[in-house]
Formats: C-alpha cells, sequence, structure tokens
C-alpha cells in the first residue's frame, strides 16, 4: 500500500503531477468543525511555486475544490474530498526521460516497481506537486488544532550549510510561531536568512541546488498522548514525514545532538511551574517513551538538495543499455526548503490530530 | 494501540521488565523455514546486558522458549512465539520511584496516561529489556533474509562524540558487515573502538552516561521494494525504529549531510557495471521514492545517553507536589550503544522481510 | 475509520448523496492492467437506478470522471481515482427529515454520531448511491482478475419470499455466471423472476417495499488463498459486505442450512477429478479454514427491504421531543435487489483481488 | 496477515492444537481494571469440553498463565498475555492425516497453502482450541464492559433443525441474558433443550454430528458507536465472528428473514419512551447505517456440523494421487454448538470494547 496514512483521521492521497486532478480524502474528521477557506488558500500558497525568483516558474493554480464533506462551510463526519485539478501540464518536455531515468529521482525505482507503466511526467505519483493535497489537509487539521489549544508553526533551520537560530524549545509560544511561520521567508534571523537567500541565488546561477532543514515545534499538546513501542508520537510523525518527497532524516529535541551529550546534560529534570510539571530543559522533544510531555514537540527534517539541476549528469539509458549524459531541461527549483516548511507543519498536524482523535 | 507494527510480517511484542515473561509473537512469516538457535542466541547475546564491566551488571536468563509455531525446527506458518521468563527480578528496587518520575525516562508520562496503574517496575512495558524479544524476532527473520540473498549488518558509528569509521556505502559487502557487526565491541576501527571505551569508562566513573549513533547497512535487496509516499521503505523503517528505547532521530543515506550539499554533490549518478544498473555514490542510502534502488541501505539512528544514571537530579514528587532532588540506586548502563547495534539490526531485519513478503 | 477497505487493494469511497461529487480511489492497483471503460460503464449500468418502472425514477448521470492513475487506458500504478458528480439533486425534499429521522435509516444513528451536522439530503454519506463509485471499483478488479483466470457472477436469489433457482456450486461455470449475471432482471429461473416482478410490482402499489437475497459465485481460483483465524476469506468478504446499505446478513456455502445438517451430508468429499483435487459437493463454498479450496466461492447476502416506503409511519420529532407521523415525499424504489447483484459482484471481486495481491 | 483482530483493542492469538502452548496477547486494554480471575475461569469453562458425555471426552486443561499486563489483578495499560500450556497431547493419532485431509476440516487448503510445513497434529493452528484463548480475552472485554454498562449473553437458538424459542428483541435485560446464558444447556426452553439433546445422543450413536445456531445479544450500549460502510458495527462483529472454527453464515437482527418482509413490517418505528428514544420494533438488530441505535445488538451465528466424524468418508491420498476412504479415530465432538455460545460472545465482547475504545 501507499498513499494512505493514519488510525482515526485517515488521509488518502492521489494524483500525478500532470494527471486530470491531484487531491487528497480525509476520513475521520470530527463533525461541526467550520473550515476558513480564506486561512487554507493562506497556508497552500505558503508551499506554492512561482511566488519568487528563487522558485520553480512554473506556475499552479492550486485552488483546491470540495467535493465531499463540507455542508455550508461545515465538516458534516463524511470523507472531507478536496480536488486540484491540473491545467498547466506540458508534458512534452518529459518525453525523453522514459528511458533515462534522472539521477536521484525515483524515476529509476518506479520503473522497474511498476514494468515501465509508471507515469513519468513531472516525477508522476512520487512528484512533489503531491504536497499541495498534504498541505490541504494539513491546513484543515491545523484549524481543527488550533479549536484545540494545539499550535504548530516552522521555520528553515538550515539552507546548505547556512544555519538559523533556533526556536527556544521550553518557552517558544504560539505567538512566535506564528511570527515567524508566517514570514515570507520563515526563519527567525533575517540575517541568516539572507546568506541562506544568496547561497540558494548563487546554487542558481551554477544550475545547482542546496538542501536544508526545517524545524517545526507544536505547542499545547496535553500530556499522555501515543502509545509506546511501536506506536509512539515519534513513530509515527517519522512514518508520515517520509511521506515528503526530498525528506532524508528526522530528530527529535536534541536529536543527533544527544549522541554527543551526556546524561546528565541531556536529561530533562521535572519541576512544578507553579501546578504544572514541567522541564528545565527540552532535549526530549516533548516526547518521553512515545508518549507527550506537555512540553513542546520540536521536530527537524533533513532535506536533500532538489535532485533536478541544471548541470548535465550522467545516467543510464535502459533502452540502450549505455550510460549516457543528460541534462534536465527546463527552470528547476534550486531550493525547496522554504516551501517545505509548511509540508512538514501539515504532516505534523494531521498526525497529532490523527494520535489526538483516537 | 502500541505494540504491533509489521503489514504481512506482524510482530507483537509483550511484558514489562519484571513480569513473569516477555516475549513476541510473529505471525505471518512464511512456512518451512528451517531456524538455527545457536545462531539466533548468539544474536540475542550480542544485546545483552552483563558481558562486561563496561554494561549493566543485573544478569539476565535471556534463554527464549518457543511456545508455537515450530515443529521439529522449522516454521509452520502459525504465529512463532517465544517467552522469555524473567527470574531475576528485584521489584524493591523501584519503590521509592512511584511518586518521582526519572528524568527523560516515560515514567512521568506513562504515569499519566495510565492513571497511575503503568507498571513502574524496571521501566515496566517501557523498559529497554523488552528489545530482547525484539532481537529475537530480528534473530529469525535475519536467517530468513539470509536465504534470500539478503545481509544485515551494523556497527557502533560514534560514542560520545567519538566516530567511527564508515562503511563504503557503495561497496560494503556481506562479509565486511558481518565481520564487523559479529565483533565484542561492534568498531570498523578499534583505535576509535578503544576511544569510545575510554569515554565510557570515564562517564561510568562520574556516575554518568554517553549517547551514540548506531549505523546499519543491508545489502543484497531487490530493486523495486516499498511503496510511494507514505509507505515507503524509509517510512517504515522509520516508523519501526523509534520502538527502540532511547532513539531521537534516524537517517538514511547522506541523510543530514545532505542538507549542506549541493545538488551536483549530492545526486547519485546512475551507470552499468555490467548488465547491472548501479549508482556511483550512494548518498540516498539505497532508497529513492521510497522504494528500494538496488543499492546497500544505509541507516544511521542516534541514542540520547542512558536516562538512568547515577548522580543527583531534580525531579518532582507528585504527590506531595513539590520539586525534589532523586538519586537513581543501583547500577547503570553507562552507554547502551553497543547493545542497540543488534537492535538497529533487528528492526531492519523485520522491517524488510515485512516488506518483501508482501 | 470508515470508509476505507483492503489491505492491498485499498478502496476509499467519498461523497455524499448531494455532496458536490462521490467517488472512490483505488490504491494498490497492479501497473499495466488496460481498462475498458465500456465494459466498466455496462457494469455500472446494471446498478443504476431508473432503467425500469422497477426501479426509482430519480435520474443519475452516473458518468465516472478519471482523476489519477490512468494514462492511455492503462493503469500507472499510481492510486486510480474516479469522481461522478452529482447534477439532479434536489434538496429541498430532504429539508423537513432534519429533525424527524426515517424509520429503518441511518438518519437517527448519524444524527447523534455527529452531533446532528451529518448531511441529511439523501442519506447523505449512507445513501445506496455510494455504491456507484464501489461498483466503479468493483468492474475495474473484475476486469483485472478475469486476466488471471477469476471470473464472478450472481443473481437475485429471492425477493420478498419468492426464490430463484440456485447455480450448481459445483459445476457452475463462468459461462454460465456472466450469462445469468448479465440479464437485465438477473434471475436463472425467468418464470420465479416474473414472480419477483410481481411481487415488487404489487409493493409499490400499496407505497411498499420488499427485501431479497443476492447469490454470487467466484470460480477459477486458486487454492490456499487467504489466513486463518482472523483474516480468512470469509471474514473479509463478510467484512466488506456490510458495507453494501441494506444488508443484514452473509451466508457461505450452505451458510444457515448446514446448521441444520448432519456432518456426514454436510462434509465435502475429496476426490480426485483427473490430476485436480476437487470436492463432490460443495457446502463449504470455496473456503476452508479461511482458506480457499480451489471450488467456487458462493456467498449469499441478505438485504432488508428498501427503508423508503411511501406508507404513513411513526417516528420521533427530535426538536419537540414528541412521537409524530412521517409520510416520506418523492418516488422510491420498491426493491433493490436487483440493483444490488452487481454491488455483491464488486465487493466480491475488490476482496478477491485484494487477497490475491498479497 | 492473520490471527490478529482490533484497532484499539488488539488481539493476537497463537498456538497450535499441540503446540507447547496456545494464547493471546491483548494490547489497548485500558489501565487500572480490576480482573476477576475465578469469573474469567468460570466462563472458560463454558466452553470447555469433557463436562460431559454429549462432548468430547479429551480432557484439556484450561488454566491459563498470566506472563504480562496484570500487577496485583489489575491491568497496567501493557498488552495482556495469557498462556494456556498445552500437556496432555497424543500426537501419534494424527500421523496418517499428513497426506489424506479430512473432509471440511482445514487440513487440505493449509497443507498447499503451507507447502505441506504446516501443523496437522488435531487441526494446528486451525483447532477449536484456539477459542479458548480467544474466550478469555473474551472474558476479560466482558468484566470491562460490563463496568460501563454492557451486558452480553447468549443461547443456542438451534441445533440440527431444532429450534429454541428467542430473546425478546426489544425488552431483553441483563437479567435474563445472564441468566440463559449461564445454564450448563444454555437454552430459553428447556424442552427444546431436551429435544436438541436427544438430537446429539442420536448423532453420536449414529457416529456422526449436527450443526446448530448461537444467537448472542449485547444491551446497555450507548448510541452513535461504529462508523459508515466498511467499518460498521455489523462489518466489524462480522469479520472476527468468521474466526471462530465452523461458522458459515452470520446475521444481525430479523437477517435473512428481513429478505422474505416488507418495509411496512420490517422497518423499526421509532417513539419516545420517557425521554428515551426507542425503536417499537428490532428488526435492525440494534444497527442502522453501521452504527449502534442503543436498541439490543442482536446477532446469529451458524456453524456446520462438527466436520470430524466417526463415519468412513472419502477423501484423497495426496502422495499416492488416488481417493480413498478415511475413518478419523478417536472421540469427537458430536455438536460443538453448546460450547460455541461463550465464543460468540466472546467475539462480540472483544469487538464491542474495539469500538467503544476508539
Amino acid at each position: 500500500m501507499s498513499s494512505n496514512f493514519g488510525n482515526s483521521v485517515k488521509i488518502s492521497i492521489f494524483g500525478q503531477s500532470h494527471s486530470e486532478g491531484i487531491g487528497v480524502v480525509i476520513d475521520g474528521l470530527p463533525a461541526g468543525e467550520r473550515l476558513d477557506f480564506d486561512s487554507i488558500l493562506a497556508f497552500m500558497s505558503r508551499r506554492a511555486p512561482g511566488k519568487s525568483n528563487l522558485a520553480t516558474s512554473r506556475k499552479e493554480s492550486d485552488l483546491p475544490k470540495i467535493l465531499s464533506g463540507i455542508i455550508d462551510g461545515v465538516t458534516c463526519g463524511a470523507p472531507l474530498t478536496a480536488v486540484i485539478y491540473n491545467n498547466d501540464v506540458r508534458s512534452a518536455d518529459y518525453d525523453d526521460l522514459k528511458e533515462k531515468p534522472r539521477p536521484s529521482h525515483a524515476d529509476y525505482t518506479a520503473k522497474i516497481k511498476y514494468n515501465g507503466f509508471n507515469d513519468i511526467r513531472g516525477g508522476g505519483h512520487f512528484s512533489g506537486r503531491l504536497t499541495a493535497p498534504l498541505c490541504f489537509a494539513g491546513a484543515v487539521c491545523n484549524q481543527i488544532l488550533t479549536r484545540r489549544g494545539i499550535h504548530i508553526g516552522g521555520h528553515i533551520a538550515a539552507v546548505g550549510g547556512v544555519l538559523d537560530d533556533c526556536f527556544d524549545p521550553v518557552n517558544v509560544d504560539k505567538d512566535e510561531l506564528l511570527k515567524i511561520s508566517g514570514k515570507e521567508f520563515s526563519v527567525i534571523n533575517d540575517d541568516k536568512g539572507n546568506k541562506m537567500k544568496e547561497t540558494i541565488r548563487l546554487a542558481n546561477l551554477e544550475h545547482d541546488s542546496v538542501g536544508g532543514i526545517v524545524e517545526v515545534v507544536a505547542v499545547g499538546l496535553p500530556v499522555g498522548l501515543g502509545n509506546p513501542i511501536f506506536d509512539g508520537v515519534e513513530n509515527r510523525i517519522a512514518a508520515a514525514m517520509f511521506g515528503i518527497p526530498g525528506v532524508k532524516g528526522i530528530e527529535f529535541g536534541a536529536g543527533f545532538q544527544s549522541a554527543s551529550m551526556k546524561g546528565s546534560n541531556c536529561n530533562d529534570e521535572f519541576i512544578f511551574d507553579g501546578e504544572k510539571i514541567v522541564t528545565t530543559t527540552n532535549n526530549h522533544g516533548g516526547i518521553l517513551g512515545g508518549i507527550t510531555s506537555g512540553m513542546p514537540i520540536v521536530v527537524r527534517v533533513a532535506f536533500k538538495p532538489t535532485p533536478s539541476i541544471g548541470k548535465e549528469q550522467q545516467t543510464v539509458n535502459m533502452s540502450k543499455n549505455i550510460t549516457e549524459t543528460l541534462t534536465i531541461k527546463g527552470r528547476h527549483d534550486p531550493c525547496i526548503v522554504g516551501r517545505a516548511v509548511p509540508c512538514v507543519e501539515a504532516v505534523l498536524a494531521i498526525t497529532i490530530l490523527d494520535i489526538l482523535s483516537e
């Protein structure tokens, strides 16, 4: 199976980059939730390409059309289905890729898995375009979470080796999360942001691309969500997060950094903050034994550089059985990390609502 | 739900650190597989504590007893059930922890989740002891994979900031994997290993602990395993891996490092190696678009330092509603990373067999 | 969760009777399957209302539009999505039902479950209209099964107490199945069929409705499909079949009749038929211990009478807290059993393809 | 997959008739539930054979041993594991069945599925003996349901064509349910019960067996449990019920009878009973649109006659490729319907607790 996740709130993503439409079925949403579509569109536009000269110039009309699940703007308990129809599709660009898989794309593995019947146009079902319906679903879940006091926001933690500042993992609150994630270039430190932009600009000039890290935080969670061992909050977030194209790593709290720490530094001591039990530090990232501690959930996700680059690369010609060179035509996004922030937020929102709904 | 994972090969882990027994039900194994129990015990002994002065001195009798699923040493298609009976349990040590959760353990979150009814003794269901049946299951799956030409092995990639050398992610083969993972202290570079041991020894002297990184590799996989988006090989490995206590991060291939790379460096070009299509580098870690490429799967898992340390720590007294100090009694493992290597191998083996069985 | 089923071939049904559209996402279909759309439409038309004066006169435009998963008429491995847009919706008819649940419909239980936010128009998500996308999915799966030598067909086994003849459960073949199920009124014995039609006509005159039984058979299955205990073929077919509105019972082989039999009559003896092992009778309905025996799968499904009748009925007014009378307006289908035959075939086809794909 | 079911309360059954032990892992039980083991044993003894001359004389020691999940008699949130060790196993009886599958048992289908590696002794994993841990799980769930006001009880509704009286599906209450299900021979009408016993006695004399029907009722359910379409209460009960060996049919409320009814008779009108909304009849069996109506859930399950009979039967010799005769040795249960009542109650209890826990 493939394009489904969730136990209680179940997401089913469909579509290919150039199919008639792409979309999502969200099953298990609570009934009676009024949805603010302007806010959904605003969230989705953070992911959309074509906004600036930093991103891909293919223009998408990402306007989702609701087919079911909503009456007069309110969820009715039936599966919520949204479709984004594809208009601006130029299939001709992809014809010569049929036998020559692009390096570090899914072209080769998909061709083998599907015996050559896979949709190669624009990456088909593996396209980053599929994150548009994902962001729709995330925006919906976000609104529902907000009403339950849970807020999610993120930033570009790194681009091509340039690091942003970090959120304070203990004291970060919803206002800061929304302020930062709502920026056009979502960084905490704008100087660092400018350096990142310069890095992206240079990569673009060289027909190259850069990767980066997205950090997302959720605040306001109750204590005690999640389950032990294989069904912990970390397990479920991680399982879903690798659904975003380009993700190669995930960490919670101090993450890989904790591997270099001593227990006496890494352990988060419990104290009373008034009547509330909190930890003085948050290296655990809000999850202990798979279960929420009530502290902010802190997750960082590593994205590899966009594999579509303008430089000449080596690849195989699968019909001729020889190694050839390939230059991918068209304009490409030199860095998808900024657009990935809402995607990571979306996956976190969906997963948390799913766990909360159990 | 909690202690289950797998779609086709389904694992159900049960038990608490100090319950009558701990064990595993493995449902969906192929029938007709002869199991070598000496080899299973050898694999499990790599995880067992008490082997050296570097590890906890609590002695476990980890001998698994088979209840079902095997006839004359051969799987019969019915669920394979193995139990490890707990003998050496000293419950008295844990009585005063009932109201005082140990920092960075699951004591607090479990107490809230289960309304105080959770088994606090030795961490209960959240104990690292539950990785013993996990390793049993992993050893079983490993034997079955070996017959299908798939081999898994790992090493201690880092302890407390000391890094081991790396496997060559393109050319590593089964012989090297087995040689390294079979060592008593599983490192590639023994000098680095000695530095790690010294780091552990010093942490132990200070009643402290250190974390580390485990790297595991699988070779011999066919091309085309796995599914797109939410059911990719990475998604499933990640989902399972966070089931091992202490894991705070996971990465595949170049992982977090790829976030600092350029596309032209990170992309893995395809070439023909004879009639076989391979990549010249393996920054993708054997998985593209969630689907195996035939290159080695390379996964690295970050472990936080053992949270049980001998130093005095601050924590809350939940019945008195005050902040107090806590000194955890008993001997503790200053570093579980060495023992974690077979656990990571086990999760990888189970997950791969599960995906292979679809 | 709700509108999903399947392990390997995963169906997600969405929509409400009067929503913008209804449809289905089919995930996990094999790639490279050419689909014959005329044949799909022909299958769906067997379910469609409005063909004769025996059925409801609401006209549906059941033409499914493909959004994804197909290229040039061939499956590409990505989820196949089909939408049927709703045009002929007269919402006004349903306004007074908001507080007065129709007897034996889901109005009352849905209102409680969804706190009054459910879509009441035409039964909303609980409408029989949702079987249109189900039949689309069934038609797709049927074509794929046919290529693998598996054929499915059914008949109206009973209407309002009038019984049709039975298929020979041992010797029935694909030709007979297709001949009978392809009839406009799918019965084996046309005299019985005429009596059924008369029963339906009389019920219609009395503004009443009648129930019935659908029998469906699958031939050509290999031996050994399915799993023991809770994941047997019967378990999975039964689980899916109750997804069709109006189903109140299911039986396999001799079914409830076997409860009155002796072992010596009910047992199906094995013999060699050439080199093939078959049973001389087929009271087991093709499934033993949850696993296919290679004999025809025989399943019978009981449908209650259409709950929408023109007669005055008693019901509660939930806003006034009193018991009142209700007369349901509009024309209603006096018997849905004929249209249910392709629905039962569809569920069987989807379930068998799902099991076959594991 | 096979021996698992449940979403929130997850059951994993393991063991073969003659393996070292059989048992069950129950994951997802609420923590803090005190279990009364005498009552569990009493429930299980209703299923146990060897109580009377009507049942098989093989003596089982069905005493379950708890391995995990319970502290001081109270559930702790960790998976509850119970094992029944097999002592009285005489494997010799089964040796000649290896190549000669018993008619209407799973011997043949299992042999094909598992390539001959399946455990043939006593039916292996397909044995009715596996219902012992199922009843353990059912007894546990029953106790938890009772505390939530939900009560389950059943009776032998038919044996070999002799029908018992029926529960009043509208007014039946917990006292009557417990009184009837607690009888040594669980019938409402003892005269009918005596006729059933005579039918069984005669079948036994003839070395034959008889089938029957079990009816089970659950009262006290809240309105609004369950989900539409494929995840309704009927779907889930049906899916689980076919896990009991010998089940060939299931129906809810008026079930197959409703197929002969008119809408005006079958529809259940709503009225106010004080402040409570009830139906005047209960042909819907407590479930409308997959969702509970608050009326009693009424389920009937058809059991085929025990396939093990003393009479000579025809079967194939799979190694010699010829048809031969077979006489099954040993004593056999001429009717398992009485012992099946607690099994059906158990499945209903587990499923309802599962749905209630979502």
